[in-house]
């Protein structure tokens, strides 16, 4: 495949179309307007807003003239005078309809939409394979975190074996507000919402939703694979209780919301598949993820040659995202004047995604159980029967009831299962309180 | 300034020159043999080394067949089937020498030089535009750690105001070895040889020249305005001793040595200039720069929009660095197999060099003094005449004298030098011991 877009005439702006005027656009807005002398050095020309999609062209927009407002994106998108199209509208549908339209008409894309792009990526980037234009989405991952130009560009020459990323700042919020104020799930979210960390229908986000968007992300990157959000397995943090956290706190552990990407062999065969899944993880209080808090993100990337890299920022608000988007916008037009096309979706390696009951992790389980002689080995014995071996286990007395908390060592999910289900059919326990994955 | 060189007909493999079979240069030749396939489909096309340049080409080279090797690097990189050449050398003039003449003769160039790309940017940069090439050293700057993209790329968009790095990973290793076994700078540098962390002479890591080097090149890229080599203020860490260590640790500070590269704002006018310095620096314990143990490197970012980034990885060796040169390689073949050009240096800004005297930081004076009434307030009256004002004093009793650490708000650095010659000339104090300053 070669470019055979014809490059800009010397000079002459590239026209940009501003589809969505909430906190990123106004940003993006504001700052394309104050650094437009820098912009047009780093790009080699200038670029210009020439039109704002919005829903109510009759609102107040301070400092956007209002012949640049319009209700009618897709005409918008579609007029001559359009070069690169940049959507901060948000869902799915909409958005989905006019980044195809602006990828057909063979204007180059930017978009900060996860949802959009975890979701229809492979519709999208056959679109701008087949109008030879670019579509650039950094911003939809941990926002100005530099991730995707890291996974398609500066990690292009490495083979990627796992990432894991704290990659929503509201789940980590509250995570966080657990762990340092003992605080219960529902108080930490109470907070959470009136800080404004948390939106008012939380369930995206805590949920696990919005990270799974971004794993899908990540791990087609990653992998050189497609992976939707349908492929990721996906718990959130709403069961995660105080005693959760005081327990792992104990055994050196803090919990996170992890999106865990993997590169999975199998022993015998040696082939090669891929998983990507979003849970509540222990991490190792001495991991470099274990310290990131408040509504910070940070993504663990391990690769073949450059070893352990982290990335860690501000993965959300207004100014981060448009920086995010900013840099795609420069990117982007840079190619508009000097010919040439970023590094596209690119999924040669079609590895097949391993199953969730595939995947091989370690466990924190946490029980009740009778306080009396032989039930320890009763229980250790479930485990033993499926073959999985106890790593630690730790036992506090209760009344009539005992605590008892063993980490397992790695087992596949669908044995971990089995093996919960197992449990609770013993008459020596009385609840599986909790099971949470070990990660990292 | 639009592209004219022509692209690769389809299929026709990109041919690679290799300079340097070192380390780098071995994992480099290694990683492209194994994932020729995986490459292609990222590139769009195959590439081939198509000759090795050593210095001893009967010197046995496992895995390299014999007819690749040559000696004469010169003869290999004007050769007609080359379009890109892998400089791994090291050193400054034969370096140049070659990388200038294969830009002269179109040929894009990846370097993981950093004393060639410190010293002669500018004739480099002139030489890519030129011929209309691709020049990329992400590998001159802490290896895998992808700074060089994200601050080319990632945050085109955005104003960067600070860069604080750890980006020599000796210095690293002494300074930690140093605050958590409590040796000597001597005994820690003797260790880091020994394990193969700092090399015979060691000069270059410990005086902070490296270091220097790749503060040049972030405050280049960050502030689009050229700094060499000896724009960059630079004090190394051989004067350290543990008792600096453990002041610094009683205050809460770890001492990391820090290349910063700062924007620095006229009060007054508003003019901008920018600064770039290389020094031991105390680092509160809680921020993430402190916490970056052993070899590893660290480069913290402040961007207005963006806030604080931060990304750590292994700064050095040769995989990580082989893995940033290949992120290069397929960077600058993808330009070669479809057309368009990396963002190259661009020193538009332009924007002055502020002298290190203009440099404003917070110090931490530790020195001997008198043991008895008054003395204090002598001392405090010297900076009080200066206009420094002290942040906190700490004052411990010897047996003839006491020992005095006081540190300062913000100040100049040319004002603190005439404050520790004024402290020198008084009667009451017996020495000045340490002036660290202050960062991030």
């Amino acid at each position: 495949m070669t470019t055979n877009r014809s490059k800009k005439p010397e000079g002459e702006p590239v026209g940009i179309a501003l589809l969505g005027f909430g906190t990123v656009g106004a940003e993006v807005f504001r700052l394309v307007q104050e650094n437009a002398d820098a912009f047009a050095h780093r790009i080699g020309g200038p670029v210009e807003i020439r039109g704002v999609a919005v829903h109510n062209k009759n609102k107040l927009r301070p400092g956007v003239p209002a012949e640049l407002l319009t209700d009618d994106a897709k005409a918008l998108v579609l007029r001559d005078d359009i070069d690169l199209v940049v959507e901060v509208i948000g869902g799915i549908d909409f958005p989905r309809e006019l980044v195809l339209a602006a990828l057909n008409a063979g204007k180059s894309v930017v978009t900060a939409n996860k949802a959009l792009v975890a979701a229809h990526a492979d519709e999208l980037a056959e679109a701008a394979d087949h109008a030879d234009v670019d579509l650039y989405f950094e911003a939809a991952v941990a926002a100005a975190i530099p991730v995707v130009g890291m996974l398609r560009r500066s990690l292009a020459g490495d083979k990627i074996q796992r990432i894991s990323g704290i990659v929503n700042g509201t789940t980590n919020f509250i995570l966080d507000a657990m762990e340092s104020t003992g605080a219960s799930y529902e108080d930490a979210l109470a907070e959470a919402t009136r800080l404004g960390y948390a939106e008012a229908d939380p369930t995206a986000d805590v949920e696990g939703h919005d990270a799974a968007s971004k794993a899908a992300i990540l791990a087609s990157l990653g992998f050189y694979t497609r992976l939707t959000f349908d492929d990721v397995y996906c718990e959130g943090i709403s069961k995660i209780t105080a005693d959760d956290i005081t327990a792992a706190n104990q055994a050196g552990y803090s919990i996170k919301l992890l999106a865990i990407c993997e590169r999975l062999v199998d022993e015998e065969t040696g082939a090669e598949s891929v998983n990507a899944r979003v849970h509540p993880t222990l991490v190792p209080k001495d991991h470099p993820l274990a310290s990131v808090s408040q509504s910070y993100n940070a993504i663990f990337v391990e690769a073949e040659a450059a070893g352990s890299l982290m990335f860690y920022g501000n993965g959300a608000g207004g100014n981060p995202t448009a920086s995010a988007v900013l840099g795609d916008v420069i990117g982007a037009a840079r190619n508009i004047v000097h010919g040439g096309r970023a590094p596209g979706e690119n999924t040669y390696a079609n590895l097949p995604i391993a199953e969730f009951g595939e995947v091989e992790t370690r466990y924190h389980v946490d029980m009740e159980v009778d306080d009396r002689t032989g039930v320890l080995s009763v229980i250790s014995g479930v485990f033993a029967r499926h073959g999985v071996s106890l790593r630690t286990v730790r036992q506090e007395d209760g009344e009539e009831t005992a605590r008892l908390i063993v980490v397992t060592h790695a087992a596949k999910e669908a044995v971990l299962e089995d093996i919960v289900a197992a449990l609770g059919e013993l008459d020596e326990v009385k609840a599986v309180h909790s099971v949470i994955r070990l990660g990292v």
